[in-house]
């Protein structure tokens, strides 16, 4: 994993939300405001709630849904011992087939810190 | 869904574990010990690592695994409007696929909190 | 599968919508009704979009989603033709995985033909 | 669980599959008899093949596919310890959301033991 | 992605397919056939199997896939208004897990309009 | 699929798991462990328990679990009939959404055979 894969990732992510916008009606704009409400503040802090999606990417084993909620997990100040508890419920509850995910995961925090 | 429902829920889980401990060698043994370590209080609290528990079972759609976090949510002193908010979470990452699960966790919900 | 069991899936989903309505905030009021939008007539017609929410739900392995979609293909005008097709591209993308819920499938739309 | 859980599982099945045929166009046919043929003795047996298909359902979380494979595991000769063994694999790599389907498919196992 | 990711990814296919083949017993063949089958014009037109394919391959997030279904999409004539209407059946069901798919899919689908 | 994507497939592996190390609690380290001992020799031989692995890797879908598993089936002297066998319950169950992985699982396979 090169050391700006985060940056490349953020900017493959921003190009193709283009792509979904040029093409998106009602539905998929609606949704995509609702996705981003979510995780605001709310009964539960911001910072709770990219934990829950985490853990939510990491189980259902999606790479890109993983690395948008661990930089935002280190925006929101999440640690590294919280970070790592977070992702052995993930692990428990998912199983190995996780592990992959779980590695990629890691491997983009690491290079998040170094980088922050 | 009855009154009882949770309460048979609690019976048929410790029932159908006595089977599992009958047959269980080593490994099945060890991973109950770690599903059991892995929500104790620690960098996280047990309170936040039942939610990731939780929305970890809604986007994986599995109703005994949400009957019991919603139980151990509700022991660890979670509200109504945080509940509301971790299943928000699930919902969104998950799509519709969950809501029925998302009614039995919410029916289950009511049924604890009446009889708490 | 008893003669009233649609009749009855109604009735349960019916009640248990109420609840999510008690519990419900504006994410979870607001996806129900993208939910609704999304399958309303557009440059596709509803008949379609059901039959696309039918292969979604089978492929997912979701019974209440199936039963939900197999009411509204019947109501929608979908034939015995047209939905046995819908469900071979599902088992065939899904695998015999999905065989139980197609058995249940179509043992509800054998109910709904019947009592129609 | 109660005695004839087993029985009334093959019963509904047959029920079950006499409406698939009932509906079934060429291509459901066709994989219904791929699906028969997969699991015949080749350059693997059965036996091993009947293993496969188990810890492919736990990994999958379905039910009456567990069952299914439970009954025909019991009929190749698999012992206590082997299905032990393809169970812990699959808990291992499917992980605890797995457990209420382990637990379902050792009660199925020790139904369909003490009544063979 | 690049222009002639479109191309790259039909010749892959094509060379894995020879692999496929290459090690493949009747079963993995018969499978291949049935597959095509079940596609092509029936009580549904190919049209129709065709969203089925893409909605079913978006909600199980598998890009290769989608990749397919957009491409053959194209070739039965699906305009730009009804694949939208397709992924957002297929966004709703599944959740946000699919965006990272939505977005790709929509690439590749601008990729294929830009050069048909 | 490049000769040496095995090779690099072990490398990248070993230093990501590094990574992984750098940050395990207990809780990680001790499932790392019981992922190793579970596809040792038991009752089940070790070259069963890699079909087994194997088989609920393809059905989850995972291409680094299939890879590793392809790997150590190699290693233990599973033939081409007999991986074939294993990947077509593997087809049958999870369906055409797992093709693609077969493909690769097959790629990796002859590279395995052919570099051996």
């Amino acid at each position: 994993m090169s050391e700006n894969r985060i940056e490349k990732f953020q900017k493959d992510r921003e190009h193709l939300n283009e792509v979904v916008m040029k093409y998106a009606g009602l539905s998929i704009k609606r949704f995509y405001n609702l996705d981003t409400q979510v995780y605001k503040d709310g009964a539960l802090p911001a910072k709770i709630k990219e934990m829950l999606g985490l853990v939510a990417s990491l189980v259902l084993r999606c790479d890109d849904c993983i690395t948008y909620h661990i930089i935002r997990c280190h925006e929101e100040g999440v640690s590294d011992a919280e970070l790592e508890e977070v992702l052995s419920v993930g692990l428990i509850v998912g199983g190995s087939i996780t592990i992959p995910h779980l590695r990629r995961a890691l491997a983009g925090w690491e290079e998040i810190v170094d980088n922050g």
